[in-house]
């Protein structure tokens, strides 16, 4: 006769299997699925997230988590189990099934519309689907509620307990710090206008920088065995289970850093999903605690380690062992000049560490607005370039390059984008703590020594799942709540 | 308010969205999964099948097909769609959910091991799973009932109808004709032994392989973006939807011709699952009607059209444009004795079209005696080995091109292998029927007007689905019952 936090856990193990069949529904839709699958896909996706739903809100499981909660005898972790299984619950039971069934249809044949749209820079074939999407978010935001602002609701979801009135003054304070730093350093460095180049005329066959990206991710401790990387139009990470982690990366023949620099963030995300626990696999002591924490991972290996001069100190001459002939002449500065050059552009995932968090502000701005009713759909393609020519002083001369260019929004995921700023501020917070322990990080990225970086992390971070909230696990990690001030001393440090 | 029918055509639709996801976690796991991922993909495997066992066998269903099927104003197409649901629903019915559940991932996990165990020709490590498998089978037999062996239960699920009593007689009077006509074959050529090559010293990059494949592909009509073509160790086919259909092939470096006749072989499968109507899908009228036609279609694009001279005389050439100087001086002539040579040999994948059924006839005799309780799992190694010796005339020295050759029984396919006989008796009557309508194969064939063959099965066969019986099918496309002449003319003409 099983316990019941052992039935608990196997209830749980069950919707975990059914999530990964979604995990790999969606993982495909991006990197394999022939274009001519779609229609069938979104309907394979709403059928079982139908299912899902059915599971997650039956009286049966939502009874067992009750009786299961009353237990006195209930170690932290299991009291961990059932307090975030309730909260997982409870949400769902809010979501009426025909709405959370619309969503996943909608939300998959929504983001291959977007795919479409921006391939063909054609806004208006999006917007119509952007309006459903965004309708249907809102009816989500009323179903599951809240205090302030409908764009809590769906914070919420990426990052439990924020709120817009919390992150709005830290970005605020961030952009502030961030527009005079950002002058600051192009004006610096305004003299020394580099023509250096990564990489002499030509191109780099994928397959060939392919093996290359796989070596990174085999040497920062990646476990190709218990996952993969694909290519996919945008970069993405979908962690089936910690023996299953898939990354994808894009390609450009014609610049081998593109790829590398995705490469190394989803990496990151990689690490955190085959760090989680493997025997509590299917609950949420396996799972990430918040998306801000899944990018402070992410963040730290692209930028803290993939932009050192330490790591293409170790890795330049590597990569010419690799690319031959195209990367003769060029230098450790030659690629810190390009990975390193701080300058106002329009594409978020290609800004530098320092703009960066600036795409973000607009972003949440425009969430913000979308949700609270000062903004129409109609709307969004001006305010975005309006916002881009305020906040960096550039303007959008295509949708393509506006507010087309992310994949977040054609699926459902508002809220998400503020977590991506949060992981740059943990991460900078984490990187000091890390030295604070082990010395230089530098010393040991040049010596190749990522192992003990990754092992910090995963006794740290990645081994808690969701026992912890974000804030607790970021504090016992750190040693202390939030701070920006670390982020930002470390760009100052770095760039001036 | 939707018509008795259209729910019954929606809740279908609904099933096979899940079937498709079940489809995509088979596809996947033979050719992207992370070896460390199997476990868990076991478990969604299970979970998926559970839900869909649930689905399948629920009241509710059952009582909408009954209240359809007892109305009076029911096409004939609308008639097949209840009596075909009511087939499955029956026998779905009669499995209890736990052997469903076991099936799916005892079945997934026994062909993760029989994976290794080819690779490492350890026969040991894979018995025990298929003691288990055949264990697992014989239950399933029992449960869904039979009235001669345990067998006719396992066949009736590939091909509706058959029966181990009037397979037997077919197969036998085969190997009686098949026996002589191979050793008059081997002997007629073997004053003319060749010393052709197909391929120049050195390897053909897959890469490049790969294209020429799709090539052939495209222009047999299979569209590529309503599908694609991947490696894996086992070819097969999945089909998802009319608009994905997935196929995979095995490519050696040394040896262009291998991977080509795969290729064919799952291009035959994927054009009937690319013909079948699209509007239906989702419901039986949308799904091949019985294993044996659709071996029928592999069989005839692999053998009738893949091995003929008029094939060669079209593609050599072109070939020989993607793969350059590997073909230097490779004739028409060294293709075909390569590709119609007649040898009894161990591997039935590789087997030619005279010996291959004798192959069939081995796996046959094997599994009747399994089911019939007259030979044990244990046994099973040395009758391969001597059935092998009795059929062909050579005796495998290892296991992995003995018994651990073919995926089929580790998944718990037992009943499958006699359609592959059937599908070869049924390509060679339906090609002299479409001779009989457009005249020579041959001149089509060299001329590359496939188009009109692919659209005379598709008019005949592909677009009925599971309208009719496979019988009254392949009666209703040729004009006559099964009879195995055709085949054993076929042979004649061409090999002596």
């Amino acid at each position: 006769m099983p316990t019941l936090v052992q039935s608990l856990r196997q209830t749980s193990r069950e919707l975990q299997a059914l999530r990964a069949a979604e995990g790999l529904l969606g993982w495909d839709q991006e990197t394999h699925m022939p274009p001519k699958g779609g229609v069938t896909r979104a309907e394979s996706q709403a059928a079982l997230s139908t299912v899902l739903h059915q599971r997650l809100t039956s009286d049966k499981l939502w009874a067992l988590i009750g009786e299961t909660g009353s237990q006195s005898d209930l170690s932290d972790r299991e009291k961990a189990l059932v307090r975030e299984l309730r909260r997982d619950v409870e949400k769902a039971r809010k979501i009426p099934e025909a709405l959370a069934s619309d969503l996943a249809r909608t939300g998959s044949l929504s983001q291959q519309a977007w795919a479409k749209a921006r391939e063909r820079n054609a806004p208006s074939e999006f917007l119509p689907w952007l309006e459903k999407m965004v309708q249907l978010k809102r009816r989500e935001a009323e179903c599951l509620g809240y205090v302030e602002s409908p764009y809590d609701a769906l914070l919420d979801q990426f990052e439990p307990g924020s709120k817009a009135s919390t992150i709005k003054p830290v970005l605020e304070k961030l952009r502030d710090g961030l527009t005079p730093l950002a002058r600051r350093i192009v004006d610096a460095s305004a003299g020394s206008a580099t023509t250096s180049r990564s990489q002499q005329g030509g191109s780099i066959p994928i397959d060939v920088q392919r093996r290359f990206n796989e070596r990174l991710l085999h040497d920062m401790g990646f476990d190709l065995e218990a996952g993969r990387l694909d290519s996919s139009a945008h970069p993405f990470t979908q962690g089936l289970s910690p023996g299953d982690v898939r990354l994808t990366t894009r390609y450009r023949e014609e610049d081998w850093l593109t790829a590398i620099f995705s490469t190394l963030h989803e990496g990151g995300h990689g690490l955190y999903e085959q760090g989680l626990p493997d025997e509590d696999w299917g609950t949420p002591l396996a799972e990430a605690v918040s998306l801000s924490v899944h990018e402070s991972q992410s963040r730290l290996w692209e930028n803290r380690v993939g932009r050192s001069r330490a790591y293409w100190e170790r890795y330049l001459p590597i990569a010419k062992e690799y690319f031959g002939a195209a990367l003769d002449g060029v230098t450790v500065e030659d690629v810190l000049a390009q990975v390193n050059l701080v300058k106002p552009s329009l594409i978020r995932v290609e800004a530098d560490e320092v703009t960066y968090n600036l795409h973000i502000v607009l972003r949440f701005q425009l969430e913000e607005a979308l949700f609270s009713g000062a903004l129409e759909v109609a709307g969004i393609p001006d305010a975005w370039n309006s916002g881009m020519e305020k906040l960096l002083g550039i303007r959008p001369t295509s949708a393509a390059e506006g507010f087309l260019q992310d994949v977040h929004w054609s699926c459902g995921l508002y809220g998400y984008f503020p977590t991506y700023t949060m992981g740059n501020l943990y991460a900078a917070q984490v990187c000091a703590a890390m030295e604070r322990e082990m010395g230089s990080l530098d010393v040991k990225i040049r010596a190749g020594e990522f192992s003990v970086m990754r092992e910090w992390l995963r006794n740290k971070i990645h081994r808690f799942g969701r026992e912890f909230s974000a804030a607790d696990l970021m504090h016992r990690a750190t040693g202390e709540d939030l701070n920006p001030e670390y982020f930002l001393n470390y760009l100052e440090k770095k760039y001036l």
